[in-house]
């Protein structure tokens, strides 16, 4: 499984998508990631990737094709004609991104991400995007970014940890299990400022039924 | 403004937390983002962080008293006693973060982030942050990840962008406007795969009363 991040900021994205789970999985090859950047395919001296939005309004506007250049750039790199691909619009306005899309999109070989920056990306780069692949529309949260890198990074993240293998166990995919249960561990008791914390008694005994029944009402 | 990120991946954050519209903020000293790790206050010999779940279950549970001390260690570095501060805890069953919690977490001097890795921190830890300060418990997005650190890195980023003078304008701050909002720039028309893609005209009128209308009907 590929993940194509078209982002103008590379490094910030590479630290988190090399440490811990996640670059385990690179190193494992369980998944790759690459990067392309807009700037790369600006038409101007100056590498200049935005400009003023029509209508008014504050801020700048990514253009579209040095956008829609960097996606086809990803798509070439591809192995093999049969891979199948998908695009990644993120957007306030789009779908919450679920555990339940991170299932559908395992069933691809390239995930391209769109990272947009500034104001936004102008609106014709998605029109642009559907005639090279499927494009999907998400969000990620309920908040406004400063660019698209932290919901590409969630993404991939999402994804990644449910690919079979990459958690220590399958069963570790939590959300399989009760998803508002409380954990505890050693050690049974903790002193902290004259208190005793104790770990809840049902959990030390062993009765499974009991314990499956505690934590459905966690 | 001062944001604490409870982490044992500080590079993977950091990188993401230097770059762009939030490096800047924070070289402009108007955020400041310090780390600690949970590693640096176990007391064994091994640095282990994480011990296994009581009453069965996959995986590992990060113990209470690391994350607790490493919050300590944070709120102590504040200067001054009179200073807000807010502990955010992360969770799936959290409350979603919005952009008014983005506003209301400006009103706090400090805002300490615990991320959590493997599957969770033990449940004591919460309690006993309570006797620190208030704790707040967030989710971002409806997926799960593999801890805590993508939800730290969108609530720093959307918060940050609105800080006033963070963004080049303070009108920038989108989700003031329509948040649907499509938008284009340059050039008017785009020739790609033989077919020309234009901008809407009604945003080249300068008519603002029809852009408004226009505007919110997308």
């Amino acid at each position: 499984m590929k993940f194509h991040l078209i982002t103008l900021f590379r490094e910030a994205c590479d630290a988190y998508l090399s440490a811990s789970i996640i670059g385990r999985a690179r190193k494992e090859k369980k998944i790759s990631v690459s990067y392309q950047s807009p700037r790369d395919f600006v038409e101007n001296k100056w590498g200049k990737v935005d400009e003023r939005p029509y209508g008014g309004g504050p801020g700048m506007v990514m253009t579209a094709l040095p956008v829609v250049k960097a996606v086809e750039k990803a798509l070439k790199i591809r192995s093999g004609a049969e891979r199948r691909c998908v695009i990644i619009w993120f957007s306030p306005s789009g779908k919450q991104f679920t555990n339940k899309d991170a299932d559908t999109l395992m069933k691809y070989d390239d995930v391209v991400l769109v990272c947009g920056r500034y104001e936004g990306i102008d609106e014709r780069a998605k029109k642009m995007l559907k005639t090279l692949a499927t494009v999907k529309e998400f969000a990620v949260g309920e908040a406004v970014y400063t660019g698209g890198e932290v919901p590409a990074l969630a993404v991939v993240d999402a994804v990644t940890r449910r690919i079979p293998g990459v958690l220590g166990k399958d069963t570790s995919v939590e959300e399989r299990r009760i998803a508002s249960r409380a954990v505890y561990t050693r050690p049974e008791t903790i002193s902290y400022k004259k208190k005793n914390y104790r770990v809840p008694k049902v959990l030390q005994t062993g009765h499974h039924a009991n314990i499956d029944a505690w934590r459905k009402k966690q």
